[in-house]
């Protein structure tokens, strides 16, 4: 049994779809396309063939279905369902990497509850974007083989309120995606490495740690990696951050097709390359009109950035 | 005219003697000999020869003159005057990257006033540590000719209390080494790339932001570099990490007499070495035991913590 010819998809990512109202010092925008889903997917749509798995209410945009499926995203399992769209409403006043929710309408996602067609279930790479983690597991479970690479991200909430689910989960996949300050909550480790190796401990092979404006750390049971963010001289907007750098990230696997060390270091900067270019502008405007020459050029750079020659 | 015949010092460093009673989550140290200038001195002492100018009081230990003599540290601008040695009391408790000062009795070094002899004041690279800048601007005074580098340190305290001397000195120094909060405070920019330019707008052709436990980003007016700290399991101590950065980066520097690009950059990880051993003990426990080993050793787990392959 072979992946090849059962499905032109590499990725499928199940995840939120929502429209964001979001304020930062570099203006104001309101009912932005956003979620989880849509940043993963846009992000890892410049590096492989991905499909989107998530719901909608009645006021989706049809421009928006278009400019995902301008990238070549698979929209068949974006479910549009009676009622709103997810709407959340947040700021990032004080501090351009923290945001302050100042709102939360689920809507429509509040009765997510993700089917999968057999295209879908036969996907090689499986992301699960931050949802309440039985949903996760329930998509973990509708897959109809095991997955080369699952890999999933998850937020204080669950952590807080759905600890057995999330264990469940973090058992079964094989790599988790996640920001520095919920790795320490999860693991009750300030260290960072130590909290690394406790997130090892529960079950993946490998951990992520997203740690915003100072960049990203990968630790694997034998090896760690590390790497600054792009000091950016504008950012405009952080909201997506995080699931562009799982969407180029895991775009970057699917697309060599390797989960080795080397791929999963370039796979890092490609994500970091990715989350760099998110927070330019506000919610998707930026990522959306990239070219591969940006993506080349814009990780060249982190190569200039952190490259150096040993003591002479 | 050469450097050379003329010194057999590389280095000259200018700062605080200290003995430091300290507490983190690991303990705690009774009056441990500390000090920018040990520390910077007793890192760079492992790359080439250092002077060290401080100033002590009748208290100071036999012992620690010794241990600093045997790291080949010329200690003939230390200067022992009547009273005790600078006291400072400290502790990183709820977060073992902020240190609280509970108490600091300056004591002799309070009449600090350093006279540099010839020898000094021939040295071609210069370190300012963190003093009263017009202390850190005499000494500059006093260089017999334009050292091929001169770095220094400030804080806070003198951003706030000696705005007009410490803009003099930073117009006059080749490259400021500061902490991210600091660069952050002295520019009024919060964004870390237009912090470090707006440095560079004030003189330096170079300043290097120490980050903590996120590491380090180095900006000139045509390049830029960064780099993670490395992930320890313990850290015991911060205590004089960037100090022993600066050591290390100076000493770099030094030992290969090139201020090049390619220089920096590997100044900027040997200073990172250097920093991520002091940690890992109270004051200069582990940086006093060294090998050459250990610190290459340490180096090439930087290497292989940061390296990564371009996209195929």
């Amino acid at each position: 049994m072979t992946w090849t010819g059962e499905t032109h998809l590499q990725i499928l990512v199940v995840g939120s779809v929502a429209y964001d109202t979001v304020e930062t010092p570099a203006g104001k925008r309101e009912f932005q396309l956003g979620g989880s889903a849509c940043y993963f997917s846009m992000s890892a749509s410049y590096f492989t063939d991905v499909g989107l798995i998530g719901v909608v209410g009645r006021d989706f945009d049809p421009d928006d279905l278009d400019m995902l499926k301008q990238h070549g995203i698979d929209t068949s399992g974006l479910i549009e369902a009676d009622g709103k769209t997810f709407r959340w409403y947040g700021e990032y006043m004080e501090d351009i990497n923290a945001a302050v929710t100042l709102d939360t309408q689920l809507n429509v996602f509040g009765g997510f509850d993700p089917e999968l067609c057999d295209t879908h279930s036969n996907t090689p790479y499986l992301f699960l974007a931050n949802v309440d983690p039985t949903i996760q597991i329930k998509v973990l479970d509708s897959m109809s083989k095991k997955p080369k690479m699952v890999a999933c991200d998850t937020m204080n909430l669950w952590i807080d309120v759905a600890r057995p689910a999330l264990n469940d989960l973090i058992r079964r996949v094989d790599i988790l995606i996640i920001n520095e300050d919920e790795a320490k909550q999860l693991t009750g480790e300030e260290n960072l490495a130590h909290a690394a190796h406790a997130i090892l401990g529960l079950g993946p092979s490998l951990v992520t740690i997203k740690r915003g404006e100072y960049g990203v750390a990968l630790f694997g049971d034998d090896f760690s990696f590390a790497a600054p963010a792009y000091p950016l001289d504008r950012v405009v907007d952080p909201t997506g951050a995080g699931d562009s750098f799982a969407g180029g990230f895991m775009g970057y696997i699917a697309s060599v097709d390797r989960i080795d060390q080397d791929a999963l270091r370039t796979a890092s900067i490609a994500g970091s390359t990715m989350a760099s270019f998110a927070v330019e502008d506000f919610g998707l405007e930026r990522i959306k009109i990239l070219t591969k020459a940006d993506i080349e050029s814009r990780f060249d750079a982190f190569t200039d950035l952190t490259h150096f020659k040993p003591m002479s």
